[in-house]
């Protein structure tokens, strides 16, 4: 323990004594107002203010208060390399689309994002394109053909491409604990003309896992834990901004109620049959699936520009006076 | 899996499509009422605004959401039957003594609470009055003579009183990784003249623990983590609200800087030393430090109504327009 640590604090701080009800916000951020970090601060101001607002507009009983922190704790021990439970709160409460939406605002004519989820791993082979990134043989054999672009229509080469996707059960690999080898993912990366190409298998809609508390949050709730079928795609390429999006199919019974909001109509696609020559040329049955999709990625300095611009707007009409520092706000003191 | 898990939500829901920064609270907000319970819907929609709300005003980073995430599972991973980081980082975050406050509030004249702290646990031995709770020979020795009133000055006879203190180098037995049997904990009850006594030692200042993810966020926000030093004190009696609170040792170093807001002026207390009469009459040494106190219980009944006076007179003048069922706010729609 450093000795700073038993130091009390000197005259000067606030005095942190009959704390109540209408005193205890302002106290605690100034006590959390000591570090240089000028985002860190402002980040706990507002966490503190919304939380202690949170339990005033609610009058939080003291047994919600304990059954909230037997939640969070739940949540915590079911985690594991492989389960992420709180991503999935952070799914199912809308956060995670809101955080991505503010993130990675898309200009005009690219792909739009969608949720992340619990799933992707670091662990996926990095595949050829035209491999097979499957090893499920019950499920539907479907050729993926696809490109990125820039805005103006340009191929762009050499783009990481994570792609993953659940077995025909509707599990992710990690979601077997028998798990050997990573399954229905893997790493590819798009060739001189910007094109991947690969094989897989048709998505099935899927619950999430609803064995855990956030699963049980939705029964409460009266929710149902259904996302209806999609493949994964996140795209990486120094100097892109990175686009962590998903592609639906159109006529899924859960289309307009996707437990995780990630569904956008300009996602939604349809899937085709490959025809004689195309199978010819893939070396797929002539029937198989067809997903055929171009993807348009935007630079790091256009989704910045946005961003900063979005943020100015949206805090200017907040009403709150601040400025942004790399990119996120704090207040403006000067 | 139930089968109504597996089916669609028949139309008339939110269309859960193309969701944005702008449209995300309310659509999350609907998809969560469809349960019966009022209060769940309220509780839920409150925190999805605040939560939202907090994501807007921070511009929150992808790279501090994940941060965020990383945090809570480390929280929750720390958790074991003798820690619970969770109730810590409502402590620290001033959440504790909110919620208490909320739940708990004295009428003038009553022993006001304090926080409860992570350290209270079920196993304490109940004792008869005049017994040794301590096991630690280090400490300096202490002798508690206390008594429990009403509000009128009336003694209080059959009351449940959990006593909890560290041993003098700081730490509660549970913090102990080869703690055997409980120490420095007990359970004793008033009797018929609402007295209670107990041999303990005087409490010293002590860090919380810090070894975790909380104490790491303190160490960001630039705080110390002490208490200044103090018994912990619960009361139990059906018909009486239920005490927690603390007594606090005048002219500790963190008097006014404890790491969880727990110390209020009429919690501090000055020890006194005991005399020749006092020390025959309950078989300790005399100039033993001598603790004295009389806590005053309120009734559950008076507490309910001084709680559904303070709330109703809070959430009107936070223009909500709500009505209290079962003492919790719920919206008044009809």
């Amino acid at each position: 323990m450093s000795n700073t640590l038993h130091t009390p604090p000197g005259p000067g701080g606030p005095e942190l004594l009959d704390l109540t009800i209408d005193n205890i916000t302002p106290n605690t951020i100034l006590i959390n107002s000591q570090s240089s970090n000028a985002r860190l601060k402002y980040v706990l101001a507002r966490l503190v203010t919304h939380l202690h607002d949170f339990a005033r507009e609610t009058r939080l009983s003291t047994d919600e208060w304990m059954a909230a922190i037997t939640f969070l704790i739940a949540c915590g021990q079911i985690c594991s390399d492989v389960r992420n439970e709180f991503i999935l709160l952070s799914d199912v409460l809308g956060l995670s689309l809101l955080v991505d939406n503010i993130n990675h605002p898309k200009p005009q004519g690219s792909t739009e994002g969608s949720v992340l989820g619990p799933f992707h791993t670091h662990d996926a082979p990095t595949l050829e394109n035209g491999a097979t990134m499957t090893s499920d043989p019950e499920g539907e054999p479907m050729l993926a053909i696809c490109s990125v672009k820039d805005t103006k229509g340009k191929p762009v080469a050499g783009v990481k491409v994570d792609i993953w996707e659940t077995d025909s059960s509707g599990h992710y690999d990690v979601q077997h604990s028998d798990r050997g080898e990573p399954s229905e993912r893997c790493v590819m990366e798009t060739d001189a003309e910007g094109r991947f190409w690969f094989k897989a298998i048709k998505p099935v809609s899927y619950p999430i896992p609803h064995d855990g508390p956030v699963g049980k949050l939705l029964m409460m709730l009266g929710r149902h834990c259904w996302r209806p079928a999609h493949v994964h795609f996140m795209f990486g390429k120094e100097g892109w901004d990175r686009l962590t999006t998903a592609l639906y199919l159109r006529g899924d019974p859960y289309e307009t109620s996707d437990a995780v909001f990630g569904v956008k109509k300009s996602l939604i696609i349809d899937l085709d049959r490959v025809d004689a020559a195309t199978a010819n040329e893939y070396g797929v049955k002539e029937g198989t699936w067809l997903l055929k999709q171009d993807f348009v990625l935007t630079t790091e300095q256009e989704t910045a520009d946005l961003r900063d611009q979005l943020a100015a707007d949206a805090l200017k009409k907040l009403g709150l006076n601040l400025k942004l520092v790399d990119h996120l706000p704090v207040p403006d003191v000067d």
